[in-house]
């Protein structure tokens, strides 16, 4: 099993190829929760996220003749990133095999770092498949993203800088995924101060983690579904099940409109961007998902930043509902001149703001003078939604809240 | 005319209520732009802009008569957040009028900061009258957000972070708005490193202070037009256009879309969020608008992350279009069974993903049985759009380019 050992001979390797990312006190969120919270901010790692320290671990102890060959694995996100800038930091050959329809910025990413990106297949196991066949074939060392001890204790020195930063560290917020990052992160700090609480994160659509511990055995989900694409993970590792077992205190869910949440709470109040993945520790806490005193020194890891920015904002719009800030209705009115005013001046009584209007008259469903008009709103939380509701339907008309 | 023992002076009072902010190294745009990049990250201030500094040191030399009146201001945006900290951190009552129609997240952050906010009038103009108004009546001293040497002296604290934490400055380029926040720093850096350049940018849309220079006299705008609301000041303030005009080397201009596409690049790649008026700095260097050399140390101040999510989202898009890497089309197609397919065919061979497709056939500007169809897509770039329509049109489809 890892120990704390591997990860603290994975130190200076990572040091050459990532950066020792800061521990952020946040104002605004020991306010809010009564805890002294410390934002490890690995989304501002190399690469935007934490996958170079494993890969960078990983590759630096390939024998010459592996070396000499190359490397292969399969990714769409953090992980093919990881791999190829730390390929090409090390001078060794990396291909990438990424699935057909793997998001264009992070394929130039992968790209830009130097590895030979192959597209290939409709999804994530096709990718794989192919990643192994060129491993195979061509002789390259697979990277695997998170079954693999030297990729573990690479994710581990976050652990070490959390400790070191801020010794008097209670609780270690960690998401998982495969449960690499956790399984290093537990090991570094168990070992260094083993009173501090590991509290692991899984999104509820992809709780694999939740349910094997539960069964005992590792547990292999049908599907997953979650906007934190970057822990959206089948199965738990063996390995890092192992150690997940052994070294991590408590692991819970969140939802994927409490990740939403917590990714717009931490754009707009510490203007700092991270993926879905990101933001599940902050959003555990948040919720209240885990027991905690008062005073209590809490660092949540937002593990990586990069999501890309279509997603983010149909996430920010998401969020904004979420927390009543913006609301998307629909209605219809009679129509004849005056008729939109009317509703308009309902509206801006009930001292909402109008983002957008589209107004209908040719929808089929209508009997012949209705028109149906859709309106964004800006509101001021959920208590202000139902007053406005409230008060349209006072004026007689129907509402449809869309979003 | 301000002097830097104002400046220093103002420090310890500043210090009280504001953070020495982060000066962070930026591989990202190091490399792209052969310069050194530090950036100033005021957008991780306190109330998220500098203009809490300015505040500070204004308030905190008040008279006892005149903290026991309390003061007044009028602000849309960072100014209020501004006085409304700092006052309350100084027991100082303050009232801050704000249009009718301010975001509601910028009223809420005001109050959250203990100021009492009055919502009045349509614009600016309307709101700086009453708190006039609220001035003579209730004897509070008003708040000036940039034409007063304490407000100015506040911000030069800037300039003195920025010398002390890189001395090897060459370059420091700075927004102008009303010109309070360059005055401070251009009278810090220089009296500090009389060497270094000070440069300030102004949106294309509100350059009132190129054009007042330019005419050697204040000049005012009719209007303003930007999407860094920020600096969308119609007229140069009397005091810091004379501290421009002496210690400001050169001021240029940056266009909506150079400052969207600056403000996208920090999110993706820097994970950090700023404001229209926070990305001009940046994008007037991305853009070459000043001269430099290899090597030079240039420092972009962001001076602010206060941007409404609802207009970040716009802006996003706004940003991945100018890059060619987010596309709205619309054309037509006969209506019959196999059509949608054959144009989703033709976009799938030129590689573009498809993010959204609306399908419309009831417009009414159509032959009975056609069909319109919008598409958004992701592109990989301006020459990649160019060979996606090409291929439509070799299709025989008609193609108009919404966004």
């Amino acid at each position: 099993m890892l120990d704390v050992a591997d990860v603290l001979a994975a130190r200076q390797r990572v040091s050459e190829v990532a950066r020792h990312t800061p521990l952020d006190y946040s104002h605004t969120f020991s306010a809010r929760t009564g805890a002294e919270v410390y934002l490890k901010l690995e989304n501002l790692q190399r690469t935007g996220s934490f996958k170079i320290r494993g890969a960078a671990n990983r590759l630096a102890q390939l024998t010459d003749e592996e070396r000499e060959a190359g490397v292969v694995t399969a990714s769409a996100g953090n992980h093919a990133q990881g791999v190829a800038l730390a390929a090409s930091r090390l001078g060794i050959d990396s291909k990438i095999v990424m699935p057909e329809h793997a998001p264009i910025s992070k394929v130039n990413a992968t790209r830009d770092y130097g590895a030979e990106v192959i597209l290939h297949g409709p999804d994530y196991d096709a990718a794989q498949a192919k990643a192994h066949e060129l491993e195979e074939r061509e002789g390259r060392t697979y990277i695997h993203a998170f079954d693999d001890e030297a990729v573990m204790a690479g994710q581990g020195t976050i652990g070490l800088e959390i400790v070191e930063d801020c010794p008097e560290v209670d609780t270690v917020v960690v998401p998982i995924g495969g449960g690499g990052l956790i399984s290093g992160i537990a090991t570094a700090v168990k070992a260094h101060r083993p009173e501090a609480r590991v509290i692991g994160v899984q999104a509820e659509g992809a709780s694999s983690v939740a349910e094997s511990l539960q069964k005992g055995e590792r547990v292999t989900r049908d599907q997953v579904d979650t906007i934190a694409d970057g822990i959206a993970v089948r199965t738990v590792g063996e390995q890092t099940f192992e150690v997940i077992q052994r070294r991590v205190d408590e692991v819970v869910t969140v939802s994927d409109s409490q990740i939403a949440t917590a990714l717009v709470e931490l754009l707009e109040r510490s203007k700092t961007l991270v993926e879905g993945a990101g933001a599940v520790a902050l959003a555990a806490l948040l919720e209240d998902t885990f027991d905690y005193e008062e005073g209590e020194v809490i660092v949540p890891a937002l593990c990586g930043g990069n999501i890309d920015l279509n997603v983010l904002t149909t996430v920010i719009m998401r969020g904004l509902v979420e927390d009543g800030r913006y609301l998307k209705i629909r209605t219809v009115l009679k129509d004849r001149p005056g008729a939109l005013r009317e509703l308009i001046d309902v509206i801006a009584d009930a001292k909402a703001n109008i983002y957008g209007i589209q107004h209908d008259r040719t929808s089929r469903d209508l009997a012949m003078n209705d028109a149906e008009v859709e309106l964004d709103l800006e509101t001021r939380g959920h208590e202000h939604v139902a007053k406005l509701i409230e008060a349209l339907e006072a004026h007689g008309y129907e509402v449809d809240i869309l979003a």
